[in-house]
């Protein structure tokens, strides 16, 4: 598999999955079927949206009509499965995850390939990763998963991108290279969501459980 | 009339009515001068530099000065007008109902002059339509109207923009097509409030009154 | 000093100190070191990402790393500074102050420099100013200070950057126009915190005080 094969595959999956997530959100909130669908097309296709006006690359959903009729797919069954079914609201987190651990890894690689520097290719993977959810989470009036208190979300993203960067440096091919971490990137926010993983805080008393 | 003449005046009454929208809602919040124009600014400008930027065009405000002096026109003359009368709350669904109208087939005549496929134009039509009134609702700290379960505004954008592309495929002349769209758009509304249409919602439950 | 050499210096200075502001304000949210470095780099850049966007001109921050890392090592210090310190409310109004006055008027010179007309540049050196701060106070979940009614906010850096304008017009070289603008709107802003400088709201009752 090539790398833009990758790029490509991923990233539509990354889309899929992040659009199954808004649309679960959004059927908390009760919204009617455009609501959710306009949810999910903004979870799935937010992140990469920012990325690629941040980059000056032409926006990918633009271009390529297949991105938007994925999420717009995967919205409408999402939407009509979950009516009917009763869905447990941690198993959300699993997709949210999935989704987090590819549109980071993809990001990253489209800004490695855009040459921009490294740093500034780790902070856009991890914008690509986060933002879609954030957006979701505005959306749905919550407060964005990202900044609560408590498990990794960003920093699993960020050790992810930079984990990555690192292997290609060493001279690890990009594919394999770019598997590692998306696995990396899932491993460590399952793992913080089962052991309540956290970052040390502002103030000292939180240290106690980091 | 040309189609490019329709989009540069039809856009600025768009830009005037939605300036105007702006001011009212900031009105109820009791901002002062600056903070009412600000808002009457974005949400006047706000979905046409969405997608100006979605498209990679030039956007349109700062090539051109007169849209942002229209804007501040507007919100500057409301501010003073709406200070000594007291207008009623559910008056001001109208002029936000011609700005989603207005807005909405616009930004679809523009992305389809952009030679962007026709799915991806109808949904730049819609977010260029509704974006403006999410970008005032959050700025006046309301939840936005287009997410509220209830009456169709998305859906009656969406509706009247497909409806146009539609029109267009079978060979109406787009001058014609683009009034037509502009007047179903606004009945849809309209009738929405009037008649409380919803769409189905989440949950079995809702689907009552739809 | 050249302008180019004024607007790269003033330019790092404000987002420095933004990012300050930004962990400052995280940590009365009890954020953990990754959201408090995320609201920083984003309070930091926001502004200059935006304008940058609107201008279509290349992102600074993504062709220049150094302006990344000026946000994330000013973050990094003021986290573990202001861990150990109790720094008092009120002191965060000066830093705020005084990013607001630097980035409005670099905004407003990068805009001249990219050839908008006047009052398009004028506004996007107010958003220049203003959105880092927004963004922050939306990340952090408080009402933005710049539409709190009360006051002067964006009022001073409006008047900053239009006399900086005018200034240039009636032919001060631009170097000293953009040094009395910074003072002008730091002076404002300040005397404005100091004294309670408001301006017209929209009910009338609110006037009294203005």
């Amino acid at each position: 598999m090539s790398i833009d094969a990758l790029l490509y595959w991923v990233g539509l999956a990354a889309v899929a999955v992040n659009a199954l997530t808004g649309v679960l959100d959004a059927g908390r909130k009760q919204m009617d079927l455009i609501g959710a669908l306009l949810v999910a097309v903004a979870t799935a296709l937010g992140g990469g949206t920012v990325r690629d006006l941040l980059l000056d690359r032409n926006v990918f959903w633009v271009v390529d009509q297949t991105y938007l009729m994925a999420a717009l797919a995967t919205g409408l069954v999402t939407f009509f499965v979950a009516r009917s079914l009763a869905v447990p609201p941690r198993l959300f987190l699993i997709p949210d995850a999935i989704g987090l651990a590819l549109f980071t890894i993809v990001g990253t690689q489209i800004a490695l390939q855009w040459h921009t520097p490294w740093l500034v290719a780790s902070l856009m993977g991890m914008i690509t990763g986060v933002i879609g959810g954030v957006i979701r989470d505005i959306l749905c009036n919550d407060v964005p998963m990202v900044f609560l208190k408590g498990e990794l979300y960003a920093s699993a993203a960020w050790a992810g991108t930079l984990a990555m960067i690192g292997m290609q440096a060493a001279g690890m091919p990009s594919v394999t290279a770019s598997w590692l971490a998306m696995a990396l990137v899932l491993i460590l926010r399952l793992a913080a969501i089962r052991y309540h993983l956290t970052l040390p805080a502002f103030s000292p008393q939180r240290d106690a459980n980091s």
